[in-house]
C-alpha cells in the first residue's frame, strides 16, 4: 500500500463504482451510544411454538411437514405477488412506478431449530447448496422472472423473526438496484470477467484474504464497508449457480461453513449477518460477464454488543468504516474455522 | 395512480435515478422479530455527566465553554483529518484508493440538554439555522473542501451516544456517493431544475405534502424509502443554504420545527431520525441545477418498539417498504404541528 497506513482514505468498490470512506486512526474513539442485548440462549432442537419446526401450523393454519433435510415454501406474507398487475404512473417522468411481480419463499436449512449454518455437517450443507440451485434453476425458468435473490438475514439484529435456521428467495421481474450496479460494472470491465482478475489481485496481495479450498476463496473485499463483511468468490468463472458441478457445490458447501464458523468464533456468539448471492440474471440473456459470488454483511463492530451504525454521513453521503479491511482479515483468519 | 392501489410495485428515486419496492398489500404482516427498547426518561435542563452541557469537560480534558445558544466545535473522535495525505493505490484499477481530507464539527443546537429541534422556539431554531448557514460558507471557503455534509443522528437507535440536541458537519475534499449520485440526475435534467419540477408535481397532486409556509414544502417523498421518510424543499430556486434571505431562513426554522414536532407526536416519543442537508457542492464550480434540500429517514414503522429493518432483501437487492408514501403523508399531515 503506497498509502500512509493510518491516514483516512477512501476506496472504490471496483462491483459498484460507489466509494467507502475508511478511518483507519479511529478505532481508539470510545462508545457511549446503544449496545444491543446478547441473549444466546441454547435453543431446544424441536420447539413446539416455532412454526418452521416440522409439523406445526403456520400463520393461515398451513401445517410445516415433517422434512427432514431442507424447505421450502411460499411466504405467507410475501411483499410480492406472482399475478401481473396492469397499468403504471409516468407523471412528465417526475413521478414514475411501474407494477412488479415476484415471488417469496421461504428455504429452511434443516428441521433442526438448534442449527445454524456453521453447525451444520458437510453433506446437510450441501443440501442446502443444491436447493439454492434448484430455486435458482425453477424459479429463474419462469419467463417473467428476470432475477432471482437468495439471502438469509441472520439474528435480531438484522430483522430475522425467527432463529430457526431459515433463508428467503425473492424472485423479481426487473432487475434490483444492487445487482444491476454490479453487473453494469462487470459489463464495462475491458478485460474478461472483472471477478476473476480481482480475485487474482487478491490472492497475489494475500492481505485481505480470510479462507480457501480449491474451488472457492472467501476474503474481506478491498472496498469492504461492513466492518467484518466478506466476499465468497469460486476460483474459476461461473456465472450462477447452475453452472456448478458436484465438487463446486462441495466447495461452496465447505466455504460457507468455514466462513460462518469463523464468523461465530469472533465475539462467542451467533454472529448476525444478512448474506446473499449474486449471479446471473434470469432474464434470458446470455450475461457472460456476470461471475457468481455471495456476499456476507455482518454489523458488529467490536464485541457481541456494539454495532456498527450506518446512520447520518453514511446514509446521506457515503458509508464510513473504522478497522481497515486488512486487520478485519487478519482477525478472521486468525481464528479457527474447522 | 393508474396502479392497483394494493398492488405491489417499484417506484423511479428521480434524485438518485435508484428504485424501490413498494408492498402496500403486506401491512397485515405480523411482527415477532426485535423490539427496541423506549426509554423515555425526562432529561434535566442540564446533566453534570453529559459533555456537550455548558461548563462541563470534553475526552481529552477541553472545557466546554459555557455557551447560551449553539456552540460548534472540531469533534474529538474525528472520522477525517485536514492534514494532506500523499499517495494511493492503483492495482490495475483494480484495488483503487485514494487519500481523503475533511474536518468533523459537533454542532450543539441549544444549552439545554433536555430540548430537542421540535422543542425548540422559533427564534433558537432560526439560530441552528444561521449557524448551519455559517458553517457552510466558512468550511465551503476552505480551497480543498468540496463537500459540506451536515446532519443530525437523533436517537440511541440512530447511533447517537448522547441526547443533547446536536448535529454533525463533515467536511470531504471530494464528493461522496449520494450527493453525487443526486448531482448527476440534477445536472442531466433536461429542464431548469429537477427538484422545482419535481415540487411542482407535488404540490399539483398533493396527496403527499404534510406541511408547507410561504417559502418551504415538507413532503413524503414518492420515492420514499423509510416508512415515514420526508423531504424539505425551498419553493424557489436555491442552491444552498448561502442563498437564502433572512425570510427563507425562518421559513426553514419554521418548517424543520413543523416536521419535527409531527414526527415526536406520531407515535408520542422523541422520533428517531437521521436527517442532513443537500446543498451545492463548495469545489468552486457553479452547479446551477443544484437545489437545496433536507432529507429526514426515521427507522421506526409501526410504533414505538418496530423499526424498519433494511436488511437481506434492502442490502442485496433493493429497498422495500410496506406502508405507502401516500399513507405515510397523510398520518404526518392529521397531526398537529404547532
Ligand atoms: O456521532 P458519532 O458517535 O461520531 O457516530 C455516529 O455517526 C457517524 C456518522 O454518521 C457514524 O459513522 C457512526 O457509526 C455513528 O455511531
Ligand atoms: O424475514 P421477514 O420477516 O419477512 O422480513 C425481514 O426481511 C425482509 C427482506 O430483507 C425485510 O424487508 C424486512 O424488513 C425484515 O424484517
Amino acid at each position: 500500500m503506497d498509502l500512509l497506513p493510518d491516514a483516512p482514505h477512501r476506496r472504490l468498490n471496483r462491483l459498484t463504482g460507489e466509494w467507502v470512506l475508511v478511518s483507519p486512526h479511529r478505532t481508539a474513539r470510545p462508545w457511549q451510544g446503544q449496545v444491543e442485548e446478547t441473549t444466546q440462549e441454547k435453543r431446544p432442537e424441536y420447539d413446539p411454538s416455532c412454526y418452521l419446526c416440522p409439523g406445526n401450523t403456520r400463520a393461515g393454519g398451513v401445517k410445516t411437514p415433517v422434512y427432514d433435510s431442507t424447505y421450502v415454501f411460499d411466504n405467507d406474507f410475501a411483499a410480492l405477488l406472482p399475478e401481473p398487475a396492469g397499468g403504471g404512473v409516468d407523471d412528465n417522468g417526475l413521478l414514475v412506478a411501474r407494477p412488479e411481480r415476484g415471488l417469496c419463499r421461504v428455504v429452511c436449512f434443516s428441521p433442526r431449530h438448534d442449527l445454524t449454518l456453521g453447525g451444520m455437517s458437510q453433506p446437510a450443507l450441501r443440501t442446502v447448496v443444491d436447493t439454492w440451485t434448484e430455486q435458482y434453476a425453477e424459479l429463474g425458468a419462469l419467463d417473467w422472472v428476470g432475477h432471482v435473490q437468495i439471502f438469509e438475514n441472520r439474528g435480531a439484529m438484522m430483522g430475522a423473526s425467527n432463529p430457526h435456521p431459515h433463508g428467503q428467495i425473492w424472485a423479481t421481474e426487473s432487475l434490483p438496484n444492487e445487482p444491476a450496479k454490479e453487473l453494469a460494472q462487470q459489463v464495462a470491465y475491458t478485460g474478461d470477467c472483472l471477478l476473476c482478475d480481482y480475485l487474482a489481485a487478491e490472492l497475489r496481495d494475500g492481505s485481505r484474504i480470510v479462507d480457501s479450498n480449491d474451488r472457492f476463496v472467501s476474503l474481506v473485499p478491498f472496498w469492504a464497508v461492513w466492518p467484518f463483511e466478506t466476499l465468497v468468490l469460486p476460483r474459476t468463472h461461473h456465472g450462477s449457480l447452475t453452472d456448478l458441478d458436484g465438487a463446486d457445490r462441495d466447495g461452496l458447501a465447505d466455504i460457507l461453513g468455514r466462513v460462518t464458523r469463523r464468523y461465530d468464533r469472533l465475539f462467542g456468539i451467533t454472529f448476525p449477518y444478512s448474506m446473499g448471492f449474486h449471479q446471473r440474471p434470469t432474464d434470458g440473456g446470455e450475461h457472460p460477464k456476470a461471475h457468481l459470488h455471495a456476499h456476507f454483511y455482518p454489523p458488529l463492530l467490536r464485541s457481541a454488543t456494539v454495532r456498527k451504525f450506518m446512520v447520518g454521513f453514511e446514509l446521506l453521503a457515503q458509508p464510513q468504516r473504522d478497522i481497515t479491511p486488512e486487520s478485519a482479515a487478519q482477525r478472521l483468519r486468525d481464528l479457527d474455522s474447522d
